[in-house]
């Protein structure tokens, strides 16, 4: 029960934490409201077809309910994905989250990376076309990526899709963080999976409705077979109560404003961000998403620490390596305060 | 996604629900308002090591807490041992839970079903021993067992850990509904897990604490190795912040009065209910649990449903068929009125 992810909260208690990427805006009352009245439903089991929720997804992203699946949580979807599948090879661009390999891992699937570049700010390239070969059962795309905060430029994306289906390689694309992206650069994959039934797209209400600790994710995909697998190869009441009536309270056009909202406070603070990390000559790879990879010599993660704060170290990310962390992009008076931190260590150090 | 269990008051809206075979008294307040507290927690990633909740089931069972390994609903958790562990073949006695198939399908288990008989009330006797041969890889019990009752005498279930021990065979207990039994006569399973670390039992907080919608349940074992082999077989994160908070709250002292209170109101209703169906002439199968499967040749399911009354129709067991119906111990307000709804069936009939 180690912990190789951020957000470790419960081992250091009343921290500032960048080490997650959630809204810094926090969860809606609203959305609070919802799962408290689903709490009050708990003496029953839940809608194991998640009936209401999915119909909700359904008209919100313009598909049949039939090809969304929602699961406890985005990276639960990845092991139930990996169970009802069994691909015997997959190819994972890196860095990359770990839970896709560890998903694969269960199921004795020979996992092959493909290394993006730091010099292309880790960027996702024409070259990776030539990867997908015939022997690949499984990709997983990550857009925008994490830790590296990279969004897949629709062109690519769209020949990336094309490749597959060529070869018969089923996509997987998280999108757990693309509502934080500049919407007019986002392709809305979940109006692609009508055309391609094997890109199968993973999202999360965890990240913009900034409620990880309820558990909600959903799978997109016109493959109805696969749904089908997929509901036999987990339980079928994995989605609780409180979390279907979140989920559903968090499709509410005033969430839809609010996102809107934590985009343009995002984007200026990213840039606020990576302005001050520029004078302080830390790297930082120009982000699309609601965190900043960042590189440095001096070791930051002890040394934010012990001013309590918590950033993620990203040295236990195949791919990336000492030196690595990603700070979350969080609000105006937190941001400074990280600063300040930062700018204490280098003073420090060069004293 | 479709509905095998009982439970389905998503479509069957409004109805009296004899089809789930949670605790009639309900979900205490105490443990809906932790829950509720912990809704407002939500805005950080849960504990993916349950620390608190952990602790507080190591205090009151007296075994270590690295023995013990929460999981969302006790169903999640065959699913992820099945999935970390691979068995080769498996042994169920039959009838039982489905979900314990349908964990092990998923990882191309050849499964063995040993028939109780009815004739014997469903019970497992000494007979069940010979089949615990070394080709095996894993048994699940069940005590009381489901949809039966039956509780394994404690010589018998002994004889089976020691016979489990010689022929390498773990040994999965599912203790769900341990908590209706006559606590005199209950095994606890947990106490003996130190001695015999193939011992994997099984518990819920769904029933006793009526909680099924927020899904929370647990494994006990002394093999520590196979917990961390369990842990890297699913998400971290599986357990939400909601259900922790609950568990921890249902530890309390007043949950314990209230247990015992639960008992009497069961053991009371139940003989009452048992009367009432030997006068319809319908055949009980002696429960010690909180459920009473029955037998009839009138087809009860459909009639009671016309009556806004939800049973569970057994059918779609395996080791029973046609004419097997389920039905909840509830409050006696409500049992009255399933008796009478019975009664005007079986009077129609006979008109």
């Amino acid at each position: 029960m180690g912990y190789g992810h951020g957000g470790d909260i419960y081992t250091y208690k009343d921290m500032l934490d960048f080490s997650v990427n959630v809204n810094p805006l926090g969860p809606s009352q609203a959305v609070l409201e919802a799962a408290k009245r689903g709490v009050d439903k708990c003496f029953a089991y839940p809608d194991s077809r998640c009936g209401t929720l999915r119909k909700a997804l359904s008209e919100k992203l313009g598909i049949p309910p039939e090809f969304i699946l929602p699961g406890n949580g985005a990276a639960d979807l990845f092991f139930t994905l990996a169970a009802a599948e069994k691909p015997k090879r997959a190819l994972i661009p890196v860095p990359a989250f770990s839970e896709y390999v560890r998903a694969l891992s269960m199921v004795n699937c020979e996992v092959r990376y493909y290394q993006m570049e730091a010099k292309e700010n880790f960027r996702l390239t024409e070259r990776f076309l030539e990867e997908l070969t015939e022997d690949i059962d499984m990709v997983f795309l990550c857009s925008p990526s994490n830790p590296a905060g990279q969004l897949i430029p629709e062109e690519l994306l769209l020949s990336i899709i094309r490749q597959c289906g060529k070869k018969n390689i089923r996509l997987v694309l998280d999108e757990c963080f693309i509502e934080f992206a500049d919407q007019e650069k986002v392709v809305y994959a979940e109006k692609e999976v009508q055309e391609f039934p094997w890109l199968f797209v993973v999202r999360a209400f965890t990240k913009m409705h900034a409620i990880p600790g309820l558990r909600l994710g959903y799978a997109v995909t016109s493959d109805i077979e696969l749904i089908r697998r997929l509901c036999r190869a987990c339980q079928p009441w994995n989605v609780s109560i409180p979390a279907q009536e979140a989920g559903i309270a968090a499709l509410s056009e005033a969430e839809e404003y609010k996102a809107e909202n934590t985009r343009e406070v995002i984007r200026i603070e990213r840039m606020w961000l990576e302005e001050k990390l520029k004078r302080m000559e830390i790297r930082a790879i120009p982000s699309e998403a609601n965190y900043i990879l960042m590189y440095s010599r001096t070791d930051l993660a002890e040394g934010l620490k012990e001013k309590n704060i918590l950033i993620r170290d990203c040295e236990n990310y195949r791919g990336l390596g000492k030196g690595w962390y990603r700070i979350a992009v969080r609000l105006h008076r937190e941001n400074r305060l990280l600063v300040e931190a930062l700018e204490q260590i280098f003073e420090r150090r060069t004293e």
